[in-house]
């Protein structure tokens, strides 16, 4: 856990500076590591991978399948469905505002957007493809993917990493500012209601913004426990404990049950909740957060409140354009 | 089937006139029915509708994951792949200039688009939805349905009817235009090469043009037998005549193996090929065309000629925004 969490602090970007309990505004654009600078025929060529059903190996699932941006940037499952209709055990995080998150995936197994994208496409149960190797193949037989990557990265340059660099690259511009949260945060008391400013001073009293803290409320380390408390009824219920988080990856027992702490941010949007899917609706996540993380049990009116002020925390969306993705004429690979 | 033959000749479009062997440019602009006129509102909300995955039982599958804009209008797969990794026994026809089409489905049976678009979401093995009651309650529970829905056709008018008649509006302005070929058509003689001229004087020649007629290229009448002549060997390969085509809905042996003549356009984008998908490439399928419907055995060259021809029917893609889908903040209904 430790190696990790360093590793992590290790990646911690220039500019970006996290203060419990300071709200703070979500800046318009993420910063991108050194090697993999933004550039715009890179976004080009990421959206259109990002959603292409031919980077699966039926040829149904793009990563835009379980990641919806025409959506809260995820399905709205509790666990979404990879190809031939298979399903895994968690649910899919949202990708809008993901470039801000300090680990990738629940577990947080990924360091970076760029690892994250090259896990799906080969995972048996997600997108299905046998190798990278075959994804790569399929891409070179594309001239338009061809020419993108060209554009981007010089002649020649389809490779898995290039192709993760571009996914990431896209990813980079999710990025949903001004919410009525953010506005606030910038000075105009009129964006909040009376009872979204008592959810955030709730949320503050209670010790939500103890983890998600910082411009996307999601942290500054990365990892917490969860349940840190349990009972019989809730895991009954819910099976949070099913699943050991981090410590399935690394199988060490002080790693069991750490997960990466996730953005609230479109919060609303993004239902059923928690890693499992579990909890179907903001109420019921949001008591169940006091209940596992800080002991306490909400009236129904501080649930109320606290909900108030999530639903602010929704924000604009980009208009994109729908990527016309390069053909193969006359032949298709998905036999 | 003489039945419907008139019902859908008792569908022809006024100004559409079709001549066997007149080469015609595809219309900018597909007509609509008399008790569907296209408007922005109807359209935009359609867009949303078509590309919602929320209208299948396991909020995965949405009309565009079979019917893929972002390609050639459909999947590229022998067959699609419906809710929880489904298929079936067809191939999914491409969307773009599906207005055009005089029937609809490869078997013809709905004669319209209206009427098209309520098929697959209560298909079991398509999307799956129980009934278009659920669909309406679900589409009821979505406020920016509420609005988007307002906006097309009044307040309190979520109704399969409606919904169906936006998709079809939105599919209505899903026509590519201005291909090699209709430049050529329209008089610029320098779009086509020699290759192609060849090709499409071949296709004349053959009597393609028969069934192939019209600004699309999918004749007058809309059926056509398939296959026409066989033998031990296509058979084997292809398995052609496992289905029945009309005669699966009508049940009538006059009508058996009688399939929707599909359009030519974009042709090249949409293989693999036929009512079951089961021909990987456009050469094959020439050569398999000239030898069940016309019977002629074709040359290398000839198979060349006419797949560059082919080639040139592949039209401009109108740009399209992507559709933000409205969202049902704090809950989902996909348990």
């Amino acid at each position: 856990m430790l190696k990790i969490r360093m590793l992590i602090s290790g990646l911690a970007l220039a500019g970006s500076v996290s203060v419990a309990c300071a709200w703070e505004a979500l800046p318009t654009k993420a910063p991108a590591p050194a090697d993999n600078p933004t550039t715009a025929e890179k976004v080009a060529l990421g959206q259109m991978l990002y959603n292409d059903p031919r980077l699966s190996s039926t040829g149904t699932v793009a990563c835009a399948s379980c990641h919806n941006t025409m959506l809260g940037g995820e399905d709205n499952r509790p666990n979404s469905m990879g190809v031939n209709g298979q399903t895994g055990g968690r649910s899919a995080p949202t990708v809008w505002n993901a470039a801000f998150n300090k680990v990738q995936f629940w577990d947080g197994r990924a360091a970076s957007l760029e690892d994250q994208a090259a896990g799906p496409v080969t995972n048996p149960i997600e997108m299905g493809m046998k190798s990278w190797d075959d994804v790569v193949v399929r891409l070179k037989s594309i001239k338009g993917y061809q020419e993108a990557f060209e554009a981007a990265f010089g002649a020649g340059t389809i490779s898995k990493e290039n192709a993760t660099k571009a996914i990431a690259a896209y990813e980079r511009t999710l990025i949903t500012p001004n919410s009525p949260y953010d506005q606030y945060v910038n000075g105009d008391k009129s964006a909040l209601s009376a009872q979204q400013v008592r959810g955030m001073e709730k949320v503050a009293e209670l010790g939500c913004v103890h983890c998600h803290s910082g411009p996307a409320l999601n942290g500054d380390g990365g990892f917490q426990k969860f349940p840190i408390n349990s009972n019989g009824g809730l895991e009954a219920k819910y099976h949070f404990q099913k699943d050991k988080g981090l410590a399935e990856v690394t199988k060490k027992p002080a790693d069991e049950h750490f997960f990466k702490i996730p953005t609230l941010r479109n919060i609303a949007l993004t239902a059923p909740y928690f890693h499992n899917g579990s909890v179907a609706t903001l109420d019921d996540a949001i008591k169940v957060m006091a209940l596992t993380q800080l002991g306490k049990e909400l009236s129904a009116e501080e649930v109320k409140d606290i909900s108030a002020f999530l639903n602010a925390l929704t924000g604009e969306f980009p208009k994109q354009a729908m990527p016309a993705l390069p053909p193969t004429p006359g032949l298709t690979f998905n036999k």
